[in-house]
């Protein structure tokens, strides 16, 4: 069994640092550094059963930035944020002088002054979220260097065009647990598959994320979607290429049958296409209504003739045994529950609700891990200090 | 005069516990149990007068879900938590994905992983308010159970369709101080009676909350309204039981005078009816915008023929002494003041005022005092121990 | 250099209390007092940079009531309150019954059971901000007084009709730093001048207070705009009147010119004239859409007349050795950066960018210092308390 002091002390074995690095995408990032985030998330989720407080910070604020809707990571970087000893803050864009003309790197410094962490959400515009980032990243560096600011607050990527890393992250966390451990991954396979729902327009941050993550693992990574629903090639070509070098393996077909066949883990979900997700993008920017509903229209359409993308029990026999891990970053769409078609039979979903809430309650620690990676130039010794203080979270 | 120390020396004569048990319904709770509320709250509420630091959580989170609009209710449940160390996380349905078929069970496990309470404010659709704090309760005992909450939040009703017990405690709370004793309320009368408003739609929570909680202490509850402005029956029928059992009384007319006669206290205060609350909940489910308008109107119409139904200082004179305490959850419709006729002359709200004034900030204690009693197995001992250490609550 | 131990030392020097004042004018206190509140935050500032807690609340509620859209001055009321150790709670309208009828007096109580201190922005209507300040602060001695609060939380002024003294103050504490000490702002030129946007209805908030401080401490004090943009007549009287008594000089003129001759400062921004916001105002309390569209349109023409009141290079050739400090509360209409044409040229603004950024950031401790002040009877023992404490603000 992993306790707390057994999981810092392997970390302690390989030495990584993430201090004053921000956490875009996973695959800035090296292993051992994406271990010390797990091994920091596993450690301060033990410690918060256990009462221990994790409170680091007698003040400071952590800023949010939801360019889309969220509860669940919206939670979670509160959770984390308070676990801490931050205080969140939310920058809404709709109560701000932002619309005003106001640049990017300017907000980015306004809001800085006492901040040690920014999270931001920026999912709905293709190209935009990850360079949205960036520039938030860049104007923080100038201002810090220039004295503006006291310290650079770090930057947590709560999901962007590109990559969801908290969710990865968290995902990454619960196989561990699930399979015992990392090594214990290499060689398994998992089935990363479009799903149909009766929506359109879902970011294509968590199947990249995904790929993007696990082909690191060597692991047997299958995407499988319908025909037009491509992910940005980049990442695509990437996760090959990491399948490759990590001993793992990458297979991109059009049949979920294929990717289910065998698999050990199934992660079925929908996602717009890189295409729909561009033209998207550009009738956003234009604000062109009319185009927007006729896209929808047709994408909806499209969708609708691939309604057998469903994740069901006929479909989980062709998995190993039978009984692969099913995988959601939730809400799924559950036919017959949230909708009447949808992404997942209720039978099957209901077998694995509860692992994929086990899976959803990895976020609020690692990204907690992630800040105070960023924070602290010793996390581990941060964490083995309070183990050691032992001071009870509640005084109940 | 009673002290921090002396009030929680009487509460260990008479051994209650709401350890873990949500606060929905007062008569969820035994006498001993709200006895205990109340004496916990006064403590709170002398020990923040006298400067002692209450702070119990170093980290954790306070989530508010109000599905209607609120000031005093959400200042005090952020007041109430603050005092304790909880952090306010609002869960703003519009912000999140709950729209989108999200069930009731996900979205409350997704919002506490690291949280130690969740109020919930739902009180506008007859018949759903109760219920649904009561499948929130549910999801969270069964992820509890399952082991994917690390501890499971308590839930504070901050108003629902059927009660709103932090109001009616609140209330509970200043009759004692201003009767001096909760026994002093034996055969004292309150007249919870109607009065007009020229608005519609308001809740039925305060009436049934006062009537379902005063009529326990043996006090003559005298419940008046007009023809057609009835409340859910159950209620009615249990305050009427209540009242025999505790050696009080209850009686129901259709006259705010006879109500008045007499009576120690008097809770004038605008509501819609039953029936109409039906039929309003029909059609705010079917999203019926004309079957609405027509309801406002026909109900309007129908308040208007009750507009003698005001407290004014000729009704006041009827009660004992000509000089009953007026008491309100405010705002009140004050004549000439908030609106052209309302609940209340301006004169007699102007004489109680500051008095209705001292009745609202009970709340902020009463709700630390559910949460401190949800939390603590011995939240006396917990009190103890603060005044004990005697921590200034301001260093300054 | 200065040090918190001796500006500190100094700031003892001088006795000033705040103690249970609140700041709603610059021109309400005396000159010692603003300079206990330059020292505070001074000192505030440098125990940030230097990482000493300045927490000294262990709980207790800040509440922002923003009556017109915010980022920085939101994030600086934010970032000063949890400095301090206070949560901060939004007084949001729109969630609130407070539409409904609900007078400002009973509001002002009910949200400040628990309340240190109270923020409020509302600079919109001419003539209303100041006063609904006045009528909270009324109200909030009336609830103390008669017991109803514990503590009578103070008010700080996030921006009015007549003045923005967290905006001037931290102006104020950036031109100590410039030029070295208050002393050197003797016979120093400050050209406050109206500039050219392509917006209307910005408040006279800035320039006011900006006048009206700065022109206590000996400096001299241009103001100019187009004709027919004045500022409040009482305010323009009294900049002169106190330039005057402190021994510097005011001049008033309609040529940017003139002001920027030989100036040592420029402060170049947009505002609505005196007469508009008049107008403005009554259409706003009549709701009249079509004619504040219509003022809107005249003022923009208007505006349009005057598109050389622009900070240009060549005007900035007129300054003090061609090098003035350019000031600006941000954020700015910069030519072909946030508009086509606007208050500053894009190279003049580059070049002092920074340094707005540096007069932005002492906003926050110019507020956590105001709260200080009024809620600690000698806040400056406070500070040396902490001082020697010594305590890390973050445990990493």
């Amino acid at each position: 069994m992993s306790t707390p002091t057994s999981i810092l002390a392997s970390l302690r074995e390989r030495p990584a640092s993430l201090f004053g690095k921000d956490f875009l995408l996973t695959w800035d990032h090296s292993l051992d550094q994406l271990k010390l985030v797990l091994g920091l998330a596993e450690t301060l989720r033990l410690m918060h059963q256990q009462g221990i407080s994790a409170r680091v910070f007698k003040s400071g604020l952590a800023v949010s930035n939801f360019r889309d809707n969220s509860t669940r990571t919206r939670f979670s970087f509160a959770s984390a944020s308070n676990l801490l000893g931050l205080a969140v803050q939310d920058l809404d864009e709709g109560k701000s002088q932002i619309a005003h003309g106001e640049t990017v790197r300017e907000t980015a410094t306004m809001i800085s002054f006492l901040t040690e962490v920014i999270g931001i959400r920026d999912d709905m515009f293709l190209g935009a979220g990850h360079t949205y980032m960036l520039e938030v990243a860049a104007a923080l560096d100038e201002s810090f260097g220039d004295g503006v600011l006291a310290q650079r607050p770090g930057i947590v990527n709560l999901q962007c065009d590109i990559d969801h890393p908290t969710q990865s992250m968290a995902d990454l966390l619960w196989l561990e647990k699930t399979f015992g451990s990392l090594g214990n991954l290499r060689g398994k396979k998992i089935a990363m598959t479009w799903a149909y729902s009766p929506s359109y327009g879902k970011p294509l941050s968590v199947p990249q994320g995904i790929i993007g993550l696990m082909s690191r693992f060597g692991m047997k990574v299958a995407l499988a979607h319908p025909k037009g629903y491509d992910l940005i090639p980049e990442v695509v070509q990437r996760a090959e290429r990491q399948a490759q070098e990590s001993g793992g393996s990458f297979t991109h077909t059009h049949s979920m049958e294929e990717a289910f066949e065998d698999a050990d883990i199934v992660y079925p979900k929908s996602w717009a296409s890189y295409s729909v997700m561009q033209k998207r993008t550009t009738l956003l920017q234009q604000n062109d209504r009319e185009g927007l509903k006729e896209l929808e229209k047709a994408c909806l359409a499209e969708n609708a003739s691939h309604t057998n993308w469903e994740c069901t029990a006929s479909q989980m026999k062709r998995t190993k045994g039978g009984d692969a891990l099913y995988m959601h970053c939730l809400p799924a769409d559950i036919t017959g529950v949230s909708c009447k078609q949808g992404e997942v039979e209720a039978d099957v979903f209901e077998k694995y609700r509860i692992r994929t809430y086990h899976e959803a309650g990895r976020k609020p620690f690692i990204i907690a891990a992630m800040i105070l990676a960023n924070r602290a130039k010793d996390p581990i010794g941060v964490l083995e200090g309070l183990l050691k203080k032992n001071k009870p979270r509640v005084d109940i």
